[in-house]
């Protein structure tokens, strides 16, 4: 019999804080078609609190600009219900207007305001929700799917160095991991030592290898010596991060069709992926080419695409991700996740999108190992065989570590660096050096 | 600060009881393209019970082989945690395998198992949900974007009778829309009265003809009397149920453009909407021609229809509805809703639903008007200008009336019916009636 009592007048208490906490996170220096990676990457913490103090929280990339416009959003967002997440949308989307595919930018991450804001303060809600109904954020996606998510090796060109004060130097202290993820990967056998140790140390199953770096012969090498090292087994993926030309793309990708598991972004534009597509068995994936909902009408009828690798930072939040799912499913695609140096708030959120989702056939991306910091109590989040255990507590099961973050915050405010900028960070090491965006 | 005692061992409890209870409900002698309607209308009532005692209910078209396969999956719910919607809908589709676009068939209503079955579990599911966390359902479809959700005055052809034990008789007691419920409507002049009968009562501010019945002249012409009786401000709209022929659509729609706000389901099948597509600017809504996720890609390759009528009871439940309304809002579709006869059960979810999608733009559909049964406490909903307001206690804010459920079962066993079938009904007045698929 239903209780007549739930029938009680409901309070439903409204966020009065709302607070963006930028930090700085020791980043190596890695290589990728945009330049290089600094000696920190930036990601911008979120908390918002109710009225009864129940804190939610979520982490974005930083960047002054979006930093400045979630201040914008403070005062439209304090005093709302963390349950009505259509309505926050849609007052953000009044604030700061829908945006274009252009607006994505030409870069490996993403550009775009409202996406970043409403992804940010969407998670944080469902963490704040998770923890009311003393519910996993999975539980407010329809469900745990599976129990563990399963993420892939990002494998990296780079300089030696441990990024942060070390920049390129290398610790001695270090060992195992930490220390393999210090030495230079710029050749195929470098990269084959750097994907052992990254598989020792967490298990994966899977390897990516991000391109884009050097000429499309030595990736395609480093890809071949992958296959040779680690055997049919281990599926493979390249990213040259749109850089490659249709005719590269066609080359390479034949060059490597029943190797790998799936091409990313190999060439700019949906038009041209659709030529990639039309030319290769292998699956084509992407984060660059069809990067919104505004883009899925011309993926379909070009199909320029087979899977969408999705990032809940970039496409509004997780319950907007899994809509992306359903798009997937209804067209034939798959869904996968795209990645950016990110800490174990991001990681929480990913696994708990990755554990509702149908159909997984492709281990996520994810550039946790190449972080050492973290900022949630109990330190950085476990790998077990390649995948992440769902975390089970209220919300995304992680909490702040509010002294690490205060740390975090100093390397921001001392770091002196407000966005991202991987061409500047190249320039410091090879003057005339230009970001270009079909380059081979 | 999060409060840490919020990381308490939880405690899930699960569906431990699954109650299926068919039901007749009093329907008058509608006619529409399929038929007459019987004397009672069937639905079949679900209740889950949790270990806690929490009770969550659902409603959807009666029918006893869809009765029989909520029995056999009775097995696989019980000992689900309400939560987990994703894993209960990846066992109901292993149980019962999806389901092919023929399986739709060729009626006004829908066929198909798995969408019934699982949604009568999605939304009793929801139901429970909202009572354990103490929030409306609109609030797990992530929060109200109005507190009233516009319905569409529903007009029939039908014959003169009160339907149930009176049959084709009246109730010389009745008063208001009661007694104008039991009037013949055959011609134009009778739709023009009911309509105004229907308005009355209900505050309706927009107005569907169910067509399928007539030569289409004489519905048109009913249309148009709709117009000089209602003025341009009363938005039209007419289901001829998918009975015309495209040349027939066309002739039709062209001369009812400007004052029907939407042509529904003219014609049968996706190809041939998309010909009469073609040929008007009126746009065309379908329950008929796209009704299931696998019917999207084609209807958006075709570019078949303009606004999906969505029925949360055959795609799936209010999670895949707010799904469908994604990839509506991601192909610049418009969603409204579909309905069959129905109590306040269907209703609270509709509302529900209605109130948490994007852009809307029609008013829904809904038979109720037409029934007079209830078993909801509180006895039927109310209509305010047209619209019912958004249930605001826990869950879909309604509680059985165990009563007149009990007595509502007690018709079903009476009556003798056990599935839809319009034709018999309408071999009973006219032996040598038969359906036929396209008919003008």
């Amino acid at each position: 019999m239903p209780s007549l009592k739930l029938l009680k007048h409901m309070k439903f208490p409204k966020i009065k804080e709302f607070h963006i906490t930028p930090i700085a996170v020791v980043d190596p220096p890695l290589l990728n078609a945009a330049g290089l990676h600094a000696p920190y990457a930036l990601r911008t913490v979120v908390e918002l609190v109710t009225e009864d103090n129940i804190s939610g929280v979520s982490e974005i990339p930083g960047n002054i600009d979006i930093d400045k416009a979630l201040e914008r959003s403070r005062p439209l967002i304090i005093g709302q219900d963390p349950f009505q997440i259509n309505k926050i949308r849609d007052i953000l989307l009044a604030e700061f207007g829908t945006e274009k595919p252009a607006d994505r930018g030409f870069t490996p991450w993403d550009q775009r305001t409202v996406v970043h804001v409403f992804s940010s303060i969407e998670v944080a809600c469902l963490d704040i929700i998770g923890k009311i109904v003393n519910r996993p954020v999975v539980d407010l996606l329809g469900g745990k799917r599976r129990d563990a998510v399963p993420f892939s090796a990002y494998l990296f060109y780079k300089y030696e160095g441990a990024g942060g004060e070390l920049e390129f130097r290398t610790d001695p202290n270090a060992t195992g991991w930490a220390a393999a993820r210090q030495a230079s990967a710029l050749n195929p056998a470098e990269i084959v030592a750097q994907a052992k140790a990254m598989c020792k140390e967490f298990g994966f199953q899977s390897i990516k290898l991000k391109g884009g770096v050097f000429e499309p012969r030595q990736e395609v090498d480093a890809i071949l010596a992958l296959h040779e090292a680690f055997g049919p087994s281990v599926p493979l993926r390249i990213d040259p991060n749109a850089l490659w030309t249709v005719e590269t793309s066609i080359k390479y990708g034949k060059e490597m069709e029943g190797i790998i598991e799936y091409l990313e972004d190999p060439c700019r534009g949906q038009e041209n992926m659709a030529a990639v597509r039309k030319a290769l068995k292998t699956p084509l994936a992407t984060n660059m080419c069809t990067t919104s909902f505004g883009d899925i009408p011309r993926s379909v009828q070009l199909g320029s695409e087979d899977i969408i690798l999705s990032d809940h930072h970039f496409w509004g939040g997780l319950q907007e991700s899994m809509k992306l799912t359903s798009i997937c499913e209804t067209f034939g695609r798959d869904l996968s996740m795209h990645s950016n140096s990110h800490l174990g708030i991001s990681l929480a959120a990913m696994v708990h999108l990755g554990a509702a989702i149908p159909n997984f056939k492709y281990a996520l991306d994810t550039h946790y190992p190449w972080q050492s910091d973290e900022i949630i109590l109990g330190g950085r989040m476990k790998f077990e065989d390649g995948a992440v255990p769902v975390p089970s507590g209220p919300g995304l099961g992680v909490e702040l570590d509010r002294a690490a973050l205060a740390k975090l915050h100093e390397n921001y405010k001392k770091c002196g660096l407000t966005k991202r900028n991987d061409e500047i960070e190249m320039q410091k090491v090879q003057p005339d050096w230009k970001f270009i965006a079909t380059r081979w």
